[in-house]
């Protein structure tokens, strides 16, 4: 059977399940990255698993997210990551060498390979026909001990490009085009593969904008085929020897199909407040500017900046604007200052900021209240910017230039008439500068043995956390609602996220958007507790901490209508008893205070999915979904002590 | 009589008063300097004075120290002071064109000038043979209306240098000295002159690295000559026209003599957490280091940086230390690509920063928790970084450098040895960069007239003062100890400083340290109220919302045994009258709560220093010091409503 290139990654990679969409399947990891925002939480996890060297091929840590240091955490955090990477096998990628995704891509990217990350944009590695998939940090550090990632088989989506894209039409203007088609639920579920003639004007970092953003898109991730324009990057980054072709068969189908003449496009932008808000610039040109921001992963590559230096040619820019710039990383700027092209965008009044996600991630930059800001990045969710009500556009990087020269959203082709601007097509070197020096590899594992873990005064280690009893008999704390999320379980935002490292800190936060009291009496009831819910408990963001913080206080399990897929899976990761109402109409009759008791429990488990409780002196039928695997853990405490208990 | 520099200075500027140390002198002033940090309060008493346009030869507001937007805070404070610099006909300085006083001194420094700034450091203009004063707000914006400055008549300390600086010594080390010999308070009540042919062989930005630090010795401010390195300077920057000699008259003398023999010095350093911890570098050799930051006023200038650069030679960092590069301005980051200096340094794995303060004022870059950061700035006060447990040490470029090759403190003299490196002696252009396009000049008066200020939410008008009662009947809401400071008054710190521009929000914070419960009780006593203190109230800061947001919340008068200077004259300033018990044990009858009564008080208060008073029923003399001058104020309800009923 003809394969595409999403098929045949999976097929080579295949350890466990059927290619079915929908049904589970285990791949192996040939490589992971990790960031500083999440990574914490990661290396504390391959602390309490007791792991003594990664299994992967490659994993590499990388510091891009926190690089503010508004006080001791950022730089207690980077000095932690450093010995942990150093302690378990990994590379580190020092604070200030760069952005991960594509760092990652120019030093260790690989077609044919596969890897996953604790960052929701790791997928931009499809660009060299890689399958990387975003996951939460426990998927992570599983596959750096070497188990596979279990996902569900989606479908593959082909997108065939034809044409040619036209002057001031560039990358970004794809991925919105496909946006503003699909929108943000488009992708769900299934893996996007690019091909078709048009892919022949598109380089490898035009290929890694389009695939990073496929996030946006909600998908599970974005492939292009190993192709010429790969082995042209690879050269370019001193790794021509890594190629290796990975082309779809002839004829090989896609389960849906899409198309885009690339020709046709034209200037595109998503408003505020979501990536799927997209029109044409010229529709709404005119509106006022006041800051732009180039940079971050959605649109890293060096060609991207130079764009930008060239539009503006030195030209003072509009003086209401605040003109950002974030070098990628430390080769990009090296490139930049030997083009001339830094030198050009100080002269136009650029503030050439440090190499980072920077406001990205709502990590400074943040624009004033209510004022546009134009910002070649991959998302302006409401407020992600740091401004309570703010007005945060995507564009492409000759989208952004225009707005900076005119002070108003302006349609980057009209400046060949008003500012007699050719479109520019910068010279790129065939060699891009490679700075290794940054990237610290990883120690001998003697030596690597005999690394202490530095942890400044936020850090905690993972707490640890014991079997499942036999016998519980405990209070309800809470009792809930349909439709809870994970925002309400465990917050986000600056006053929360400082203590990502810290569970006994973070820990006082837990539920309290739904009752400040819990903390306190989940404390007080010191022999465990449990809560209670309605339907699709734990929807949204897949945070650990929404499971971890709990469990720390003694939540031992959930009786729910229903849950959420990840939350579920993550409640079961760290050892928390998720059962469901066989008769959802029992939930009525709970309240908080009930006693709760479930006899001879680790025996039922093994037994099947049927356990029998009784709340507040009443029997009340329950069940759990867990698999086998699932079971075990629960059992073992979590799944990091069944991995020690295993190894 | 001969007259050394800083006699002359005052001498052609004095309006009133005279030149005996120790006696007011009222001098007319040239030139301000206003940053973002302190300029939000002085552009709202403008707003408040109803000033239609400054009177000052020049004024100039910076956008330096608050560059890190993590919220709309700072970018609503920028546009505003935008709107505000054209308003009332200033200079503008956007964020990102770099540090107030390297830019000023480049663009608009003019020997013989005198200029007051909003900023401690305002005295690193003396290095071109201004007088140049740091000061608070009220007297920024008086000046700008026209006003003279008041000040003490200093003495005048002559330090005369001979020799030259041995090779890896340069001028950080010779203002360390001055700290080493006389500690932070050596400066208190002095101008400090430096003359001698020691001077022949120090650049103008080497003296202004000098006359910055002046700040930390408690120095009224530092004067050099205006001679020929001043006038190459000058040629430097393009304003060679603009040069005029300014020197001691043969045989001019001193109030206080020192002498530095500059071939003597060797590296030093100030150890945490104290600008005067000096020692020499090589006895604290072979501590561990993890960060360097060059950058800030301190050591400002191109050669600065390119020394750094030159020293590093593209060789990679020592792996542990985060080296953070802060370019002083757009104009010395176009001089450091010219020159090849920021690839250098990008290579040796340095992180670049944006242009401004950044760090120095705890602005971000915040080290790890006790790990050593040797820093070219100009503080290392406990905790200024951002670290609660800080250890910031205080260097030259060389002494930085050196350590971010060995992660150790090192003697920069030892790398000849060690490392095979000669001292570099940078090649520096005769013609700096000099980028004026993002300093916006001040509007035409008619279109000045027209503009609006832009207010972000955070942004409110200072609020009104009417004039003092004739008849006071209010309730005394605290009764303090001896020698409370104005932080015990207004604290300052990151949770209150972002509310600098917003009085009602900041009056939320007025004597909580003292009693949390004083803005509410405030609040319901609505015909005002008094509060009662021992000795030396209100020392410490100079800080200007010690007054206004107690005013704001209804505080009319305040009665203590005794003030410290510059609160009592910013009580005066802000149309709070200062009392004082004619006999202190007075003080001790009184209760919170007590009714205060003051009756035909406005009379009195014209007609001489004793006040009639009951406390509790009880009648109690005091009596008041302030100046016919003082005493209209308070009866006009402070300096901008006297300003503004006289103009």
């Amino acid at each position: 059977m003809q394969k595409n290139v999403a098929q045949k990654l999976i097929a080579n990679h295949l350890v466990e399940g059927e290619m079915t969409p929908g049904s589970e399947v285990g791949l192996t990891v040939d490589q992971t990255l990790t960031q500083d925002a999440t990574g914490t939480m990661v290396m504390l996890e391959l602390e309490a698993m007791g792991l003594d060297r990664i299994k992967t091929e490659l994993s590499v840590q990388y510091v891009d997210h926190n690089l503010l240091q508004t006080d001791e955490k950022n730089p207690d955090d980077h000095l932690f990551l450093q010995s942990a990477a150093q302690r378990f096998g990994l590379w580190f990628s020092k604070a200030g060498n760069g952005v991960s995704h594509p760092v990652h891509q120019a030093h260790f990217g690989r077609p044919g390979a596969t890897m996953i990350g604790s960052d929701s944009h790791t997928c931009a590695a499809g660009a060299l026909g890689m399958l990387a998939i975003g996951v939460g940090g426990l998927e992570v550090a599983m596959a750096m001990a070497g188990q596979p990632l279990y996902v569900e088989m989606p479908k593959i989506m082909g997108v065939e490009l034809t044409g040619e894209l036209p002057e001031w039409v560039s990358a970004k203007d794809v991925i919105l085009e496909m946006l503003r088609r699909h929108g943000v639920k488009g992708g769900v579920g299934k893996i996007i593969e690019y091909h078709g003639p048009g892919l022949d004007n598109l380089t490898a970092m035009d290929r890694h904008v389009i695939a990073n953003m496929g996030a946006e898109l909600g998908a599970t991730t974005t492939v292009f085929p190993a192709d010429g324009a790969v082995r042209e990057y690879l050269d370019a980054v001193g790794r021509g020897d890594e190629y290796q072709e990975l082309l779809a068969d002839d004829g090989a189908t896609y389960d849906i199909e899409d198309r885009i003449d690339l020709s046709t496009l034209e200037p595109l932008i998503a408003k505020p407040s979501s990536p799927g808000n997209v029109v044409p610039v010229a529709e709404v040109a005119g509106e006022e500017v006041f800051q732009i921001v180039v940079g971050s992963s959605a649109n890293p590559g060096l060609r991207d900046f130079a764009v930008v230096a060239e539009i503006l040619g030195g030209q003072q820019t509009h003086s209401q604007v605040s003109v950002d710039i974030n070098p990628t990383s430390r080769e990009v700027l090296a490139d930049l200052i030997s083009g001339g092209w830094l030198k050009a965008l100080v002269q136009s009044g650029a503030r050439i900021h440090q190499s980072g996600c920077m406001g990205c991630i709502g990590m400074g930059q943040a624009p004033a209240s209510g004022r546009n800001s134009l910002r070649t990045m991959p998302r302006n969710f409401p407020g992600r910017s740091g401004t309570e009500e703010d007005a945060v556009w995507l564009c492409s990087p000759e989208t952004a230039a225009a707005a900076a020269l005119t002070g108003r959203i302006t349609d980057p082709r009209t400046l060949t008439q008003s500012h007699s601007i050719r479109y520019p097509h910068p010279d790129l070197p065939e060699r891009f500068s490679t700075i290794d020096d940054m990237l610290l590899a990883p120690l001998p594992p003697d030596e690597a043995a005999r690394v202490e873990l530095v942890k400044g005064p936020n850090i905690t280690s993972l707490p640890d956390s014991e079997p499942i009893a036999d016998h519980l008999e405990v209070p309800v704390l809470l009792t809930m609602a349909d439709n809870v999320s994970t925002d309400e379980i465990m917050p986000a935002g600056s006053r929360v996220l400082p203590y990502r490292s810290n569970i006994p800190k973070i820990a006082e936060f837990s539920f309290t958007r739904i009752d400040d009291t819990y903390p306190a009496r989940a404390k007080e009831a010191e022999g465990g507790h449990v809560v209670i819910a309605g339907e699709n408990y734990g929807q949204g963001s897949s945070r650990e901490h929404a499971v971890i913080a709990p469990r720390y206080l003694g939540l031992r399990a959930v009786i729910a209508k229903s849950f959420a897929r990840i939350h579920w899976q993550n409640l079961a990761n760290f050892g928390i008893l998720a059962l469901e109402f066989d008769d959802p109409a029992d939930y009525d009759a709970v309240s908080q205070g009930d006693i709760v008791v479930l006899d001879d429990l680790r025996a039922s488990l093994e037994r099947g999915k049927s356990v029998a409780a009784t709340i507040g002196g009443r029997e009340v039928p329950v069940h759990h979904r867990l698999s086998g695997r699932q079971v075990e853990m629960v059992l073992a405490g979590g799944r990091i002590p069944l991995t020690a208990q295993n190894s």
